[in-house]
């Protein structure tokens, strides 16, 4: 049997007998022939129908229906690729499909998200549907290369724990043989311990949060970009390594899913050497002295603050990113370290780009005795703690780390409104399928 | 502050001041002089102690204490990589360490597997024990990559789902927001879904098995490597794609993480071009002919009969690989696609590794009437797969795929013979700590 030639390689072969095969993209019907628009991972191709018999039986094919089409080469300025398929001949790969939820041959979706969340297995073949889902994979491979690189080992944690392990955020319980437990709320726990064994590591895995919150921005399960690092001198260093983990997964962004941002007409963010950093206090000086709010006293940005912040960033330092470091210790967990020079204040920060925090990161404490004076100070019980506690005692480094939501990323990076158009079948407080 | 110098690079500082960090990896103590050897995430480093009160302060320390060095580098054919630091100056980046439940400097590891488990965090930095996982992150890079190479895009499916995937294994019910659901036993469903969208898919994550049996191959949570992809002619396709996996991640292995091969005295297997291949009727009657029993009937192979199938494949193929096929239909899954020349037996395959089932896959039905026909053929209700038959509704083409899992690659590599010891924190009926 002939073998496959995917639609982008079809100007090459001019002149020469393929066999293709795809999706009925689309059928245009003209008076005296018709075109069968073909899509495969690659992009569209075209084929020339002539024939009555062929027209004919072409007509009764609904589009989304699996063919292979073979024929001749022919270039032709006006195909995609300028290239065609003459006198092909089709085969049937599977019955005629049901109609999509919509036609996935218009250049634009009008459809609401619930209608393209609904019939996701169908919808998501439409290119502009599917190209963030390409970026979020360029991104992830970026993300594991940059730290790679940079000495990290890639880590598998457990998603089933015995305890919460983010004391903010609601947690999904299970049966587990019998034994009350937990889904991960973050591998926080363990990235930390792996840092006494491996030093450097990252994970890169689903995080799943019961979030009662039904908003654009939430997910009961999301795909956390998780690394942490030993042997720092203070949180600067992690934040050294998010810089370069955000510049890999620009640059696989652009690199491997390039169709893909050029469908979606993006313009990917340039990292620069140094991404500019404010302290939490100054920020809110300057919200007091340049916005008609004042926020000094706050424990945290808020959204506006954040979307002010970002402005100012563009225009003072011409950088769509902005590290704010130094927040309240108040509305941190309990593993954060605090900044030794201005006790209330923490050794973190988070990560703003294009109005939104990305990325929350620190230092963590890493003495025993500071976890238990810390969670003494939050009236929190260490009994669950203890399996957690042990880590500490057995000598642990300075060290610090961060979690980016991919999802996140890809929303900001492709515009999208609401996350749920960038993540693959959403988990939400009302969606369990597909 | 002066940066740090990793171990390994060490003897390439001859002649200069240097600042090591890293674990208190172990004392000796001799007349004169005491060496401490530090641990960090490049191998070891040895520092000399002269003075009185510095072997008598060296003295205090535990091992697993976390210390930072400043000395001169200074060459020593004794020292491990021919340098060591001279006149150190200790710094202590933590309290004094606990001990270990056992000393990490010992060459071999003597401790029972439980006691390795229940310590983890502490006994997983034994360089030996720890090397297993430098392989087997190593490994998943290698898949990938190959698989990013054949055009493969990476997807991030949901873990908690509506209905089980595999009727054969047991489930975790889970609570979601009031509705009963499940933790996902294989993205099978969504990665045949995304085969729609992408037409090559592959997903690295957690799955989830109930597993009732306390046997030294089963986990409750494992790393599932799993790929999918559209437009076979048959599930040779799909075998062709897995060879090229397992070659990516062999490779890989040998190239990302030489020194734990090397620490352990691993030999690799090699991969040939094609590996070869039995159906599993004549290997049943190879197995009748030369062995003492007569599998012919049974609808699966016996562990007994993997080991003898691998040993003959290595002295008639010189290969560690065997591709055994066409499996009775019977012990497949619903979705599985029967070989249209011999009925009753599947498209599918198992490789086996070194005595064992290392992978399974094969074709799957890809036309909506064939699975409403094998459903009622097992007398199963169609209204639980609603959602997944939906798919195939809209046009699926013919295609297949497969699943690793990390965890028992790893041990098959390592010559492990539990899987727990090349697993981070394994779940099992028993173990949800830590």
């Amino acid at each position: 049997m002939i073998s496959r030639t995917l639609a982008a390689d079809l100007p090459a072969r001019a002149g020469q007998h393929v066999m293709i095969a795809g999706w009925l993209h689309r059928k245009r019907r003209l008076k005296s022939m018709t075109f069968l628009i073909v899509r495969d991972r690659s992009g569209l191709a075209q084929a020339v129908l002539t024939g009555q018999a062929a027209i004919e039986a072409a007509a009764a094919l609904p589009e989304e229906t699996v063919i292979q089409v073979e024929g001749m080469v022919t270039t032709s300025p006006q195909a995609p690729g300028g290239a065609e398929i003459t006198e092909p001949v089709i085969t049937l790969l599977s019955g005629p499909a049901a109609p999509p939820p919509f036609d996935l041959y218009r250049p634009s979706v009008t459809a609401a998200l619930p209608a393209i969340l609904d019939g996701a297995p169908a919808t998501l073949r439409h290119p502009r549907l599917r190209a963030p889902f390409e970026i979020s994979a360029a991104s992830a491979a970026g993300f594991r290369s940059a730290l790679g690189d940079l000495g990290f080992t890639e880590i598998y944690t457990p998603k089933i724990v015995e305890s919460a392990t983010e004391s903010g955020a609601s947690v999904f319980g299970i049966d587990y043989f019998g034994t009350p437990a937990y889904l991960a709320q973050s591998p926080q726990f363990y990235k930390q311990a792996l840092v006494g064994v491996f030093e450097r590591v990252f994970e890169v895995g689903p995080v799943f949060r019961a979030e009662p919150h039904d908003t654009a921005r939430h997910l009961a399960q999301y795909t956390s970009l998780d690394a942490e690092l030993g042997f720092i001198t203070d949180y600067h260093d992690v934040m050294a390594v998010l810089r370069e983990a955000i510049a890999g997964m620009v640059s696989a962004a652009g690199r491997n899913a390039r169709s893909a941002v050029d469908l979606l007409g993006l313009t990917l963010p340039s990292v620069p050497g140094q991404i500019p950093e404010i302290q939490f206090t100054d920020a809110q000086e300057m919200l007091a002295r340049y916005t008609a709010e004042d926020p000094r006293g706050e424990p945290d940005l808020a959204p506006a603050h954040e979307r002010w912040l970002c402005e100012w960033a563009l225009r003072e330092h011409g950088c769509e990113f902005l590290f704010v470091t130094g927040y309240p210790m108040a509305k941190r967990p309990f593993y954060t370290h605090p900044d030794p020079a201005r006790p209330g204040y923490s050794s973190g920060f988070d990560l703003l780009f294009r109005g939104l925090e990305l990325v929350t990161g620190g230092q963590r404490l890493h003495r025993c005795e500071d976890y238990l004076a810390a969670l003494a100070d939050r009236g929190e019980d260490p009994g669950p703690y203890a399996s957690y506690l042990q880590v500490f005692a057995h000598g642990m480094p300075p060290h610090g780390g961060f979690a980016i939501g991919l999802e996140r990323w890809t929303a900001r990076l492709t515009g999208a409104a609401n996350i749920r158009s960038v993540t693959l079948f959403p988990r939400d407080l009302h969606r369990l399928i597909p």
